[in-house]
């Protein structure tokens, strides 16, 4: 039983009000990979390279156990590559370049070994691949969460509108989840996107934290409060990452274990935005991760008697 | 032992996305004496208002159990008036009109009765007129809570700064935070904050919820997911009164308790958003009070079991 994680493995370049990288390793399904490593070993990574890729970086994600026998690499082409630029907020980011490369006529390939997926993690990509990815597996997995963003609402609606009606949780941050209802209010835009078919909604808010919906409840968990935010790149994967594999981990999708998911994947999170690209998630041991859970329990933990 | 609660006492006309008011009740004080008064009967108000303002009210306020012994009426003069309009987003808003009318030349009075005073609700105010209420009263309070805003950072800084030495916790919004610390991390303006002279600094972040700080700990409380954000206006003031009307309630200022009094101060918040002005919170119960606050319980509850 397994964790199959599907979208980008690409280059990054990126740029912040404090400093600047060259080419270095990114991608959504990389950064959501990378963070469900830390709750289970049973990681299968469905995606797309040229071979301009590092084969040690690929070995460094079977080290973590993530296999990548579904990692197509094509000879003689590039890999996807971004470029971008945050401002002082670093809620805003201005995209600098995209070549789509290898992810043009990326066809997913899913290997015989990954059809035990009992989790499935759709990171951002277009919304046609995503659904075909739950097309090629025979069974249906025990939970399927999938991430996307405003470009596809742009872009591709009916294919989007298609591909959300098939799973189980959905993540979008608070802007994209406004543009997807065209509900200012969190509240009303999450009945509105429970209703397209998704049982659970997460609602990213960034510094601001995250909010978990079914049809009858909500919780919330915080960001961690950062001295500072140094790159915000990959931290919703990486939420997603570690919320999936939390869940993975414990086999438990009931509401209860999905709020320890979003604890767990806020901590991740909090982890991936204090160096640039991956820095910090392949320098993170497990003890700093409890550490960091235990900061989100202290944070928000009180104690009230009601009369 | 009393809660005096200074600040003004006011008319104000609000238009949002959802309607707009003639001339209605308002005001820091009104706000925050009204939220504590679900706490604590032993409420004491130094403002003032010219004779435009109905005695009915200032009857309803001794009702409460607020008295207006230092609420001076000026004979011949208009009470205090502000105008405003809010965008979609109800986060931004326009001021349309203010006339200072009384508050031009107002000199805060502190009756005799008054000086009993343990806890002391600075509500937003000129800095140099809530300076020369904590001198006017002979003991210093047990606490001394401080609401200011952007426009005595822009206009009266010396002033304000003097003021905010003298307090034990200052309560700020996310961008006045900023701008009194040029510091763009809410952790690093937290801490030059406290350095200034508070012990504790709260930040509010509107429908984002709260943080405390001291120069230890940090605590997080949500705002209420709601479906509809009707008026926001007297949100803040609502907040801090039910802060300290906790706080004085349980007279208890440890940073647990302050948790709690947060909590309980988000609620009161909550409310007042749901109806233009002060209507709901004068058609609120207690029994309303402690069911919402089970709900902010609900919200950010959860249980880990670190490893």
């Amino acid at each position: 039983m397994s964790l199959v994680v599907v979208g980008t493995v690409a280059f990054d370049a990126i740029e912040t009000p404090f400093g600047k990288t060259d080419k270095i390793i990114g991608g959504a399904a990389t950064y959501s990979g990378v963070a469900a490593s830390f709750f289970t070993k049973n990681i299968k990574l469905v995606s797309v390279v040229g071979d301009d890729f590092p084969a040690s970086f690929i070995k460094d994600l079977n080290t973590k156990g993530i296999s990548t026998d579904g990692l197509q690499v094509k000879e003689g082409q590039k890999s996807f590559f971004w470029a971008g630029k945050y401002h002082i907020d670093m809620n805003t980011r201005d995209t600098l370049d995209t070549q789509l490369n290898v992810l043009l006529d990326f066809d997913p390939v899913i290997p015989e070994s990954y059809q035990d997926c009992e989790f499935l993690m759709l990171s951002n990509l277009m919304p046609s691949l995503q659904k075909s990815v739950i097309e090629r597996l025979r069974k249906r997995p025990k939970l399927i969460v999938m991430d996307t963003m405003n470009f596809w609402m742009d872009t591709q609606w009916d294919a989007l509108m298609d591909t959300i009606s098939l799973v189980d949780v959905l993540t979008v941050n608070d802007a994209e989840a406004r543009q997807l209802t065209n509900e200012f209010s969190l509240v009303k835009a999450a009945q509105k996107i429970l209703a397209m078919g998704p049982r659970y909604l997460i609602i990213k808010k960034g510094e601001h934290g995250a909010l978990l919906f079914n049809k009858e409840q909500v919780f919330f968990a915080p960001a961690l409060p950062l001295e500072e935010v140094f790159d915000p790149t990959g931290a919703g994967d990486t939420f997603a990452g570690g919320f999936i594999g939390y869940l993975a981990h414990t086999r438990d999708i009931s509401f209860d274990n999905m709020k320890r998911g979003i604890i767990y994947g806020s901590a991740m999170a909090s982890f991936c935005v204090e160096k640039f690209g991956l820095e910090r998630m392949l320098n993170l041991t497990q003890a700093e991760v409890e550490e960091r859970v235990q900061q989100f329990v202290d944070l928000v933990q009180f104690d009230i008697e009601l009369v």
